[in-house]
C-alpha cells in the first residue's frame, strides 16, 4: 500500500496468487469499490485504507470544489463501504479531527497510524508466542490457521500470522494447517502465498478439515484474527472461526484471537451487538466464473461468525494478552492496566 | 443405476449439475476407475455397484477367460477401490457365496441387494422422521445437511436426504442449509440438485457458515449420513461432519446420522480402528482445472472424518432408531432386539 500525492495504491488481492496486480485509486467510488470487491481486506489494512481514503477524498474534492457537506457525507461512505471491521471506522474517525488543518495534515496522520499499526503487530506478535510457548507443551508449535492474518491484512507483518512469523524466527515453528477458508479461499490464495514467500511449511486443508484436524491430535493451537471484538471480549471473525474454536474447545488446545486494540470496540457490549455483513449469493453458488449449483440455486453467505468469549483462551493484542474467562469488560481490563502501569 | 447383460451404467455425478451424463463399464477397471473418482460415490450405492461389480467381472471373466484366482483377484480390486465405505465390501460379500450357480444368480441377488437398499431407506426414513419429530418442537422443522445422502449416494430415495423428504412429504419441513462439501461440493452440486428436483426450499452455504448457523438458532437438526459406523457407534462420515455434530451438541439441537444396517461394522470397535482415505491433494489447492493455492502448495485432503459416539444423539437405521450413549454395541443392541421381536 503507498500513498502518492493523490492516489491510493492497492495490491489486488482477488487476483493472488496468479497474479501481482495493483488498483490505484484516487476516487471515493473506487475507494468503496475496492474494499467492497475485497481487492483490500484484513481489518487492520481496512483501518489504514480508511485513513488514507479520507485523504483521497479531500483530494477528489479540491479538484470537484465539494463543500464540507458532501466532504463528509463523501468520507461517510468510505467508513461505512463495510459494516463488520471496526478498524474501517477507527482509521477515518483517526484523521477527521485534522482535516480543517489540510491534507498534508491528514496523509500525515494516516501514515502515523499505518507506522503504529506494524509496530502493534509485531508487539503483539511477541506477546502471543510467549503466551503460547508458555501453554503449549508441544515442540515444534504446530498451528491451525483460519482466512488471512497476513501482511496482506495488515499493513505489514501481520496479526494471527505475524504470531506464526514470531514462531518461526524462533525456531519454534511446526507444520501450518491453513484453511482455505471459502468462499473466497483468503487462506488457499493468500495464507499460502505469504507462507510460500517466507519458506513455512504449511499445507492446505478445506474448511470442514479443521475440527478433525484439532480431533486427531495434529494442531496445537489455532490462531486467528479478528475483525471487532465487543467489549466482553465475543470476536467477530471470518465465517467458520467459531467452528475452529468449538474444537479447540473440546480438544483442549487453546484458541487465539490476534488483533490490534484498536479492533476492539468497547461501545458494543456483546456479540449480539455486532453487525453481520451479509455478501452475495454468487461468491457461494459460483466459483471462478462457473456455477456450482443448479440454476436458481441460493447461496445464504455471512461473510462472518461470532465466537463466544468462553470459547477464546486468549485476546492478544499490543497492549497485552487478555485471557476473555478473567476480565468482564476488555475496556476495564485495559483502563486498569494503563493505570497500574503509569503509576 | 441399470445392469443390462454385461455392462453397469452410472450417471456421472462428477458432471452434475452441469451435464447429465452416463459411464458405461463392462470392466472391472472401469469400475474401480469409476469409483475413485467419484463418478459414483455414497456408502449405499458403493453397496450396490459392488454387488454388481462382481457380476461385471464374471462377464469380463467369461470374455478372456479367466481362472477362478484371476476373478477373485479382480473382485478384491472392486471391494477394496475405497477404504472407507463399509457397504461396498458389504455388496461384493453378500453375492460372492453364488458365484459358482452362475452370472444369473449374483445379478438377481445384487438386484435383491438393491431393492433391499430402497426398502430400507424408505424405512429409516419413517423412522428418522418420527424421531424428529418427537423431539424437535420448532415447526416446520429446519434442517441442516452435509455431504449428499439423497438418491444419488444410494440406489434411491436416500438416507439422511430420505428422512428429509420424509419430513417434506408430510407437510413438516423449513429450510434446508446445505452445506456446499468441500473440497468437491457435493452438497452444492448433488445435494442442491435433488431438492430443486423435488421443489424442496434451501439455501447453499460454504462448510465453515455451519457452526454459525447452528449456534445462531437457524436449524433445529443436523442430518447427515455414514460411510462406516464402528461398534460402539464412532461415525465415519464425509469430512466437515464432526464439526457439524460439535456445533449441534453446543447449541443442544440432535445430531443424526442416517444409514442401512449394512454400514454398521460391528468387526470395528471404534471409530480408532476406521482407515481414513486420503484422496489428492490436489482436490483442495486446485478447483475447475485451475489453481487456488500458490505453486507448490500441498493439500491435506482427508475424505473422511470420525464423529464420536458422544456427539451423536441418534442412528437411524431401518432396524430402528439407536440413542448411542445408551447403547454400548451397535451388534449387541441390534441381536437383542432381533431375538425379542422374534420371541
Amino acid at each position: 500500500m503507498a500513498a502518492p500525492r493523490s492516489c491510493l495504491r492497492l495490491l489486488d488481492q482477488t487476483k493472488l496468487p496468479e497474479f501481482e496486480k495493483y488498483v490505484d485509486c484516487d476516487r471515493v467510488d473506487q475507494i468503496v469499490d475496492a474494499i467492497q470487491r475485497l481487492v483490500v481486506r484484513g481489518a487492520p489494512a481496512l483501518g489504514a485504507v480508511g485513513a488514507l481514503g479520507v485523504a483521497v477524498a479531500m483530494y477528489e474534492g479540491e479538484r470537484h470544489c465539494w463543500d464540507r457537506a458532501r466532504l463528509d457525507h463523501e468520507i461517510l461512505r468510505v467508513r461505512d463501504a463495510r459494516p463488520t471491521a471496526a478498524n474501517l471506522a477507527v482509521g477515518v474517525e483517526r484523521v477527521k479531527p485534522l482535516i480543517d488543518d489540510g491534507v498534508d495534515a491528514v496523509v500525515a496522520e494516516a501514515l502515523a497510524y499505518v507506522a503504529e499499526d506494524e509496530w502493534a503487530n509485531r508487539r503483539l506478535s511477541a506477546l502471543g508466542a510467549d503466551w503460547i510457548l508458555d501453554r503449549v507443551g508441544h515442540r515444534p508449535v504446530r498451528v491451525l490457521t483460519h482466512c488471512n492474518t497476513g501482511s496482506l491484512a495488515t499493513t505489514s507483518w501481520g496479526t494471527g500470522l505475524g504470531l506464526v512469523r514470531e514462531l518461526h524466527v524462533r525456531g519454534e515453528l511446526g507444520l501450518v494447517y491453513v484453511d482455505e477458508t471459502r468462499p473466497l479461499l483468503q487462506g488457499s490464495r493468500l495464507t499460502s502465498w505469504e507462507l510460500t514467500q517466507d519458506g513455512i511449511e504449511h499445507v492446505v486443508q478445506v474448511d470442514g478439515a479443521a475440527a478433525s484436524t484439532i480431533l486427531r491430535g495434529l494442531a496445537d493451537v489455532a490462531i486467528v484474527g479478528a475483525d471487532r471484538i465487543a467489549d466482553n471480549g465475543d470476536t467477530a471473525n471470518k465465517i467458520g472461526s467459531v467452528g475452529v474454536a468449538l474444537a479447540c474447545a473440546d480438544a483442549g488446545i487453546p484458541f487465539v484471537v490476534a488483533a490490534p486494540s484498536t479492533t476492539v470496540d468497547s461501545a458494543t457490549a456483546t456479540g449480539e451487538g455486532i453487525e453481520i455483513e451479509m455478501r452475495s449469493s454468487t461468491e457461494v453458488v459460483a466459483f471462478g466464473g462457473s456455477a456450482t449449483a443448479p440454476a436458481g440455486s441460493r447461496g445464504f453467505n455471512p461473510a462472518f461468525d461470532i465466537t463466544p468469549a468462553r470459547l477464546i483462551n486468549a485476546i492478544v493484542t499490543e497492549l497485552g494478552v487478555v485471557e476473555p474467562h478473567a476480565v468482564s469488560s476488555m475496556r476495564d481490563h485495559f483502563a486498569r492496566r494503563a493505570s497500574s502501569a503509569s503509576t
